[in-house]
């Protein structure tokens, strides 16, 4: 399917064809997960308002939720001054963005140690991955 | 100065030695930019707690704030799953972290048209960049 769309074109697409995109929970704020989208996934996910990316391990599409059924359902599409940063408001069906099991990605918290630091894991998993994937 | 730390060689730098980074709102939870940390920007900030980054255009150190006055107060730092995305929660001094003089960069949003959509611009401008930049 041709994706030919002027709003596709003002994206400024890396040199791979892609952009980093933000899952963020419309309602909380909470910031879920980054991933990337190429220009089918950014257009996909308008036309069905489900969050869509590109996955770089598996060089193909992927509809968050397609094996573990935790998709998004999107309620806003955002764009930066840039032009190279998307940004989604979505609900998490599920309540599990994380490959992990936790509700978000960004579970590990930086620490001063007398070491100068260390990432400290904040969030609990929620459901064992084994579980999620089958 | 050497920044050696087992918590930065945590972090995957990629192949130009950066990370994106994304600095949120510490109170309202809105997503107010995206900037790229390397090494020394990701050390700086943890030390001074101030919003450090890299500016590409320029390829040195850019301490957010240096110009406008418009600084970042940082009250925590994490990073994700994959180790490939810092996210700060900051006080965003000012009130605008966006160079076009707005309080978010993401003020584009996708509108649905006939043509397919379009990004429409929903924030204003709280301070023209030329009294921001002098």
């Amino acid at each position: 399917m041709s994706v030919a769309s002027e709003w596709l074109d003002a994206v400024k697409w890396d040199a791979h064809g892609l952009v980093p995109a933000i899952a963020q929970d419309a309602a909380t704020g909470e910031i879920l997960m980054v991933a990337w989208m190429n220009r089918e996934a950014l257009a996909e996910t308008a036309r069905t308002l489900r969050g869509v990316y590109f996955s770089r391990s598996r060089n193909r599409l992927w509809r968050k939720g397609e094996e573990s059924g935790h998709v998004q359902n999107v309620s806003e599409i955002r764009l930066d001054c840039d032009n190279d940063v998307v940004l989604l408001k979505i609900e998490q069906v599920g309540g599990i963005a994380c490959h992990t099991g936790r509700r978000s990605c960004f579970f590990q918290k930086y620490t001063p140690t007398e070491q100068g630091g260390a990432w400290v894991t904040t969030e609990p998993v929620l459901k064992n991955p084994d579980e999620i994937y089958k």
